[in-house]
């Protein structure tokens, strides 16, 4: 370690695709991602889509020696599939489970019953608090027309917020996962934008790996190569993000990524490629470490993808309320339709084809009420959401009038909320 | 204000029972807290149980002069009834919606459709930064055979962890709102001892109000007697609770409830009390920031209600756990009757009879497939709760070893994990 340096970093992120009975060479991947972290001895491994606590086990079990610090972040349904090992003692645990995940009728997709969530892990490293996050976000299936992408918004947003609320004494922020995110997607600008989170690809002094830093590639063997037929490199989506709160100023050293192949010999350990870097934290003179939106200067591309992200979460919104308007309509019909199966019933007319016909349409009723309380809480959380975002909107432009006139910005947030009622 | 006092804060918080169609005198009693809080104007007054949006939209066209920042906390279904008004700019929003919150089938309880969560709004206040939370835990509605103990402990242990890491830079922590706990019960010391809050009523120089601090006392009249037989003087479930971080001193120089009446005249303005505390912030010398785990001396009624939470959370954990078989039995029994219904239907002896049983079996199957989902998300929630408070536990441990020994902490909290995963 220089002498200038006080503390150097190796990372490993992996979205491990362990889905039990689904993923190839699932156990045999397992093993030798365990070997290799061993081998490799980083000082945190930070893993997604460990979908099964035994597979995390026969994991903790096996790195206990080089990784005496493991958690497993429990959430929704199956889990959050989130873990992490840590070589130093986890000082404190934190998760934020997030409020939109995709549909539940969207059973074949399935990230609904996941809970998707961020895990904080906080450190005491040679005297400095490190806060690592590991996430994963919803998965895209149709960039085209992408059915999820008001949901990834908002888990990106809040996915910010947790970062912005929980770090504010940490010297190192740092966050690895699996984002679902291109680098120039609106998501991805949001987070990057509301938490200065740097991305290491970008500023590595030293990248080894896929072209582009793809973390999904065509060569391997994993990917169906026909859903990476638009990106002949393949696509970034798992990113390794870090930042310096105070005191202290962080540079990537290295970059590397597993190029479609498992780096000790053998089909590649997932169909994403691991990320490893090594980052070095140095001290510095303090750092300005106020918030973006506090820096009127450099409001302005703050500002936009706040403008962005709004625009999208209230597309979000009317679609949620159109399948709020449906799904009464249907409940309506449905009583309606009940009543009259009711009455043949009782009047003896048809009385056996209506009373076969009873069971479905309680059925139908119950199941749009189902949808209607669903889309409901969407509407919630979409709106949660834009309202804070138009607080920080607000807060931006209060900066930009540099305090001399209050009352504007003030009355344009109030604008910008009583059109968010109105919707 | 004093010249040794930097700031004086005065805050308002009230349970304002504000269901349409249910509360007895709503708009009325809406109307008599808005005209109190501009009379008084607090620094901050902060709401439970403003179900609906538009009455908050009516307080807040009616407050605005006096409290030109406002903000409502969406979530859940019905939403989480929490608002706040403040004086002041309000600088930074979060909120955090609680894992656990009852069952959707107790309808006539409804807590499940409220999305129950803790609010944050950040305040700058001469140069202090104030971090001012609001919210309401699940309601008890059976003291002997609470069926919602566990989830109530969850939460408290989720509002803790929320400001514990969301408050480490802010000079003023206040949290305020109807916790439904009892002063001495598990989730009320779980809360305070974990996050070093202080209750005002405790520290008060000068307490006007209820007998022993109550905040739902008999002699108001929306207040059914009969709830309250074992308590002659009322409960105390309601709360303004602070702490100092850095660099100040907080006292409470005055507390005040409301005693069953309107304090402007008039029926009460809601079942519950109104809670006004004038907090005094001073500067100080650096106070110790450290969180009560780390400090050794202090460890141990800190580890004792730690214990007593991980007991209560296990005891929850198993009964969700015998949900969880009894709702596999079901539909493994209702799939099993429904080929026999299939074969009898196809067969065509008493193809009647089984046509009509098919519709309620099929629903029978799917309603308990349904609570089975529901008691895993809830199994999973409760597990998270332990594992955190776990972790805590074996840190505290860690500490207690002053470093010496840290291998034999860290081996019984594997132990404790190793129970955990077996349960």
């Amino acid at each position: 370690m220089k002498p200038n340096f006080s503390l150097r970093l190796r990372v490993f992120n992996l979205n491990c695709w362990n889905i039990p009975y689904c993923s190839k060479d699932r156990v045999d991947r397992l093993k030798r991602l365990g070997d290799f972290l061993n081998v490799e001895s980083f000082d945190l491994a930070l893993l997604e889509e460990v979908w099964s606590e035994e597979d995390f086990e026969t994991l903790r079990q096996k790195l206990l020696p080089t990784y005496p610090g493991a958690h497993y972040f429990r959430s929704g349904i199956i889990g959050s599939g989130l873990c992490v090992f840590s070589k130093h003692p986890i000082q404190e645990l934190a998760q934020h489970v997030y409020t939109l995940n995709g549909y539940p009728y969207m059973v074949h997709h399935g990230d609904w019953f996941c809970g998707k969530a961020v895990g904080l892990l906080v450190l005491h490293l040679s005297g400095l608090v490190v806060n690592a996050y590991v996430t994963h976000l919803h998965a895209e299936y149709d960039r085209q027309r992408d059915i999820y992408l008001a949901h990834r918004v908002a888990q990106a947003w809040e996915l910010a917020q947790f970062i912005h609320h929980t770090s504010k004494k940490a010297d190192v922020i740092l966050l690895c996962g699996d984002l679902n995110l291109h680098p120039k997607d609106l998501g991805c600008r949001l987070l990057k934008e509301w938490t200065g989170l740097q991305d290491a690809y970008l500023e590595t002094q030293d990248f080894q790996g896929c072209e582009e830093g793809c973390t999904m590639v065509p060569q391997n063997c994993y990917v169906n190569p026909q859903g990476l037929q638009p990106f002949p490199f393949g696509i970034r989506i798992d990113y390794v993000l870090y930042k310096a709160v105070s005191r202290v100023y962080v540079s990537c050293k290295t970059l590397k990524t597993t190029t479609g192949n498992d780096p000790l010999g053998g089909t590649p350990l997932s169909d994403h490629e691991a990320l490893m870097a090594t980052l070095c934290v140095r001290h510095s003179p303090p750092q300005d470490s106020s918030s973006p939106a506090r820096e009127t200067a450099e409001t302005s591309p703050l500002v936009t993808v706040l403008k962005e992200a709004c625009t999208e979460l209230g597309l979000g919104l009317a679609q949620a309320h159109w399948w709020l308007a449906f799904a009464s309509c249907v409940v309506g019909g449905g009583l309606l339709f009940l009543v009259l199966l009711c009455a043949l019933v009782a009047g003896g007319d048809s009385g056996q084809v209506a009373s076969l016909l009873l069971g479905p349409s309680v059925g139908l009723v119950l199941g749009a009420g189902a949808v209607y309380l669903f889309h409901m809480q969407e509407a919630k959380g979409l709106w949660k959401a834009q309202a804070e975002l138009q607080h920080v909107l607000g807060r931006a432009w209060d900066a930009q009038d540099m305090g001399s006139r209050p009352r504007p910005a003030q009355l344009l947030r109030q604008q910008l909320d009583d059109r968010a009622v109105e919707q």
